[in-house]
């Protein structure tokens, strides 16, 4: 395994590749989670690269970039024992510059995640082009978590007409149901305990349209009711393009949740 | 010669390739300053794509989007006649969906053109990029005469880590001295005589700067003397990266010049 730093090394390594490339961006903090994404480009392609970089850009101001859990020695040992042929791992002058040509994700970036984190969805969608421009990857790993972010980077590939084919991963949990985050290590003992209702209620959900309900209004409430004791900062019900949803559509349906724990956001959801 | 019209057939041709490709977008109404660009790209590449598309997402309302000259039969004959091995002629609903993710061009692209043309230059590196990613170009040729619009693009490129080498290419112009452009076709012939002033100002600037003059403002006031007759809508000197300049630097200065001739804007510029 490589590991590389800068551009120019990159783009050496990129032109002496002449078979299909996995390429999996990651913040690191390397979990389960990533290491299911590594194993599938490992298992679909020639080539693997993985990037680790912690993106300035996608931050607001207030939140956890400088807290945000940095572990490159064992991240690096993960994917040697993952068989990653190359680590990019570049710094954030390596990536970027002073006044720079922007990209601006499409108005829908401003709803559910991007109406707590506005401008969130900008950073996310510049550092991941420049990632893909700079690997050129024949296939591309995102996990269904980040669902919104999936969708904006499957737009983005549409719309900017780049020759990459996006793969949606399963969601990994704990045992216990927990869907795992580099956040969760935010948790303290109780916060852990309570986080359990979110993943609960999203399989109540399920459940619930399993046994044939269509209204919106009744899932919601039910996946409110499960959670009554959390600071839960939103439900939704939305569609594979994140349309809000009027009825239930069996296998177009996604419903998110992001509950509060201090400051600590959770994220999770389930496709339906 | 193929002529492509669709991005499936465009991208079907391109995976195919595996040689050198040189690049040269336009929107048509080819001139000589196209046909020397498209030549050079014939010259230095193993195969050469042409795009010929009116884009209208850099024309501001008001602007002569419905008026520009369309050419298509005489365009295809033209890159015919220039052994140019696929045209890109796509419509506005191929190359634009609704509601999409967008570039936004840096602070800079907001002077000069972009001050009379705010939001001129989101548009061109939108299509710009979005041709880029679907023909994939070893080299892409521009001509010096948009030279804020190049100078732009070479940003982009270098922001978002494309692999493509841009090829700035010198201006072409009349005999009497009047660079080419689609637009000298709506000039009436007293309009076309005055125009000569833009170029001889331009011409004059340079000998002074030549014979020692290293005043910005003394070479300002002599092209706009030249041009006192005409409706002159900026002089500008800046460097290559359209910084102002308060000093002529040999080797590092362009002299950019517009002029309106009723709702005809000219454009010319040189490089010292």
């Amino acid at each position: 395994m490589q590991v590389l730093k800068t551009i120019e090394e990159l783009q050496e390594v990129r032109k002496n590749i002449t078979g299909t490339v996995g390429f999996v961006p990651t913040m690191g903090a390397l979990h389960n989670g990533h290491i299911s994404l590594i194993k599938q480009a490992r298992n679909e392609n020639e080539v693997v690269i993985v990037s680790i970089f912690v993106n300035p850009t996608q931050f607001l101001p207030g939140e956890d970039l400088d807290a945000y859990p940095r572990k490159d020695e064992a991240d690096k040992r993960i994917c040697e024992m993952c068989k990653v042929d190359y680590v990019f791992m570049p710094e954030i002058s390596t990536m970027y510059g002073k006044e720079e040509v922007l990209i601006k994700a499409p108005n829908k970036s401003y709803i559910l995640e991007g109406k707590t984190r506005p401008g969130h969805f900008d950073g996310v969608l510049r550092v991941v082009l420049k990632l893909f421009n700079l690997t050129q990857p024949t296939n591309a790993y995102f996990g269904k978590k980040d669902a919104q972010q999936l969708s904006l980077i499957t737009q983005m590939v549409k719309d900017l007409f780049l020759p990459i084919n996006i793969v949606p991963c399963e969601i990994i949990r704990e045992d216990d149901g927990l869907a795992l985050s580099s956040r969760n290590v935010y948790l303290d003992p109780t916060q852990r305990v309570d986080a359990l209702l979110i993943s609960k209620s999203l399989y109540m959900a399920g459940s619930l349209i399993a046994s044939g309900e269509r209204s919106v209004e009744a899932v919601k409430n039910k996946v409110y009711e499960i959670m009554k004791t959390l600071d839960v900062e939103y439900v939704a019900i939305v569609d594979r393009e994140f349309n809000e949803l009027k009825t239930i559509e069996p296998k177009n349906t996604i419903i998110l949740v992001v509950a509060r724990f201090g400051n600590t956001r959770l994220l999770d959801n389930i496709w339906l």
